[in-house]
């Protein structure tokens, strides 16, 4: 039996990360741009945060592998941290804290701890192995998703519908007439409150590992369902859904890939 | 000259609502739907909060006038507080702190002063009459836009890309297709962005006068100009452009304007 890191470990990696993402938020630091033909924003924040968030894990578990989204794959073996020092940094240049750091361990390619931290609302949801929980404003709760099965009762997430194309577009659009209400820009923020039970779906096109590793296990240790639309495992990344229950999980997987 | 309330005055009316909201906020209560063919959410925290508001109002300023979102008109003469007790309710029923409490007080017609009041993330964003104040995690500040003049380089917001519809749809979608970056999902917190020097642009369709009265002064005394799509006052609501700088503005409202 392996013995997972701690939380307390993981609220140390997030913590040495806020250390240098939080002091510049909002404070009009430079942007650089990772395309040529399009903007793909990254800032001496998502660099600062990540470097202080793989010294840790390098001290603490030499032999792991890190993978992050600045600074690419170092070392190898079972273990694999996989690190966005900021998932949402279009919404970090933009001033609204729906943006958080995300830090998750696969081992032999499954995802099984994770941490999603909101240094300015001061939020954390995490996963342990076994549960998942929230501590920040309204005090620390265990995570849970709530039993909704029924599409036309369903909160939707994305965080933009534009980043659907072709089939996928029209798919979306399919269950999007369908939920209750869609709600969009929400970057990694949308997969806490489904853990939460504060929304039903979350779709998502385009993802890379690092965008959804350490989602998987507060999703699924807080009873929620996520894969990729083939029904594989979401740990690769790539196009995404995730539900509250098996049954709306189903339905959404059938709209989506009908169009 | 007349002599304008207070922000202590405001900052009371804010604090009494959030007492009636946050307490309701991600504890799944009842949701109402004010339609018959759509979904437009109210719950006992928008109607709590309006009240605490209203009576505050009425015991302070009794020859006031007062518009709410769920109570409508009471009163009338010069002087007139337009109140949303939760600006973005989808977003409160949906865990996301990005609503707000608005709170505008016109005099014949003109938007004077106002506050928007995040209280999750405990931030204030009001107007005394002079100039734009903030306070919040990261410190007090005034309130300024930043001085974008180039569509090319600006962050634009909207709530949903859903909501413009014919040539409206047209119009922002030939915008979008020229700003840097475009985010979704904010509702009132955009404006505040915007005050506060982090975006550039906000477009809205279809608002009522209590979505944008609270917001008017905020942006015109951080430097910014707000109008209508015909370039006219935005206290009535409508289709409404937001802008750090005139520059800005008229491009905008040319491209807006122009499909």
């Amino acid at each position: 039996m392996t013995i997972l890191p701690s939380p307390d470990f993981l609220f140390s990696l997030v913590e040495a990360a806020a250390r240098e993402s939080l002091p510049r938020f909002r404070q009009g630091g430079a942007i650089d741009n990772k395309l040529q033909d399009a903007f793909d924003p990254v800032t001496e924040a998502d660099r600062a945060a990540e470097r202080a968030i793989r010294s840790l894990i390098e001290a603490s578990y030499p032999d792991h592998g890190v993978l992050g989204e600045e600074y690419g794959t170092s070392g190898g073996g079972r273990h694999l941290w996989v690190i966005d020092p900021i998932d949402g940094t279009r919404a970090f240049i933009s001033g609204v804290p729906v943006w958080g750091t995300l830090i998750g361990l696969t081992i032999d390619g499954t995802a099984r701890i994770g941490i999603m931290h909101q240094p300015f609302t001061t939020e954390r949801f995490w996963a342990d192995g076994d549960a998942a929980f929230y501590d920040g404003p309204g005090g620390p709760s265990r995570l849970a998703v709530r039993p909704t099965r029924d599409i036309d009762s369903a909160t939707l997430f994305t965080t933009s519908p534009r980043l659907f194309t072709g089939d996928r577009r029209a798919g979306f659009e399919a269950l999007e007439a369908r939920a209750r209400l869609t709600r969009f820009g929400t970057d990694c923020y949308a997969f806490a409150m489904l853990a939460a039970g504060h929304a039903d779906i979350v779709v998502e096109a385009g993802l890379k590992p690092y965008d959804i590793v350490a989602l998987i296990p507060i999703i699924e240790q807080a009873g929620g369902m996520i894969t990729t639309y083939d029904g594989g495992r979401a740990e690769s990344g790539g196009d995404i859904v995730a539900a509250a229950t098996p049954e709306l999980h189903a339905a959404a997987l059938e709209i989506l890939n009908r169009a």
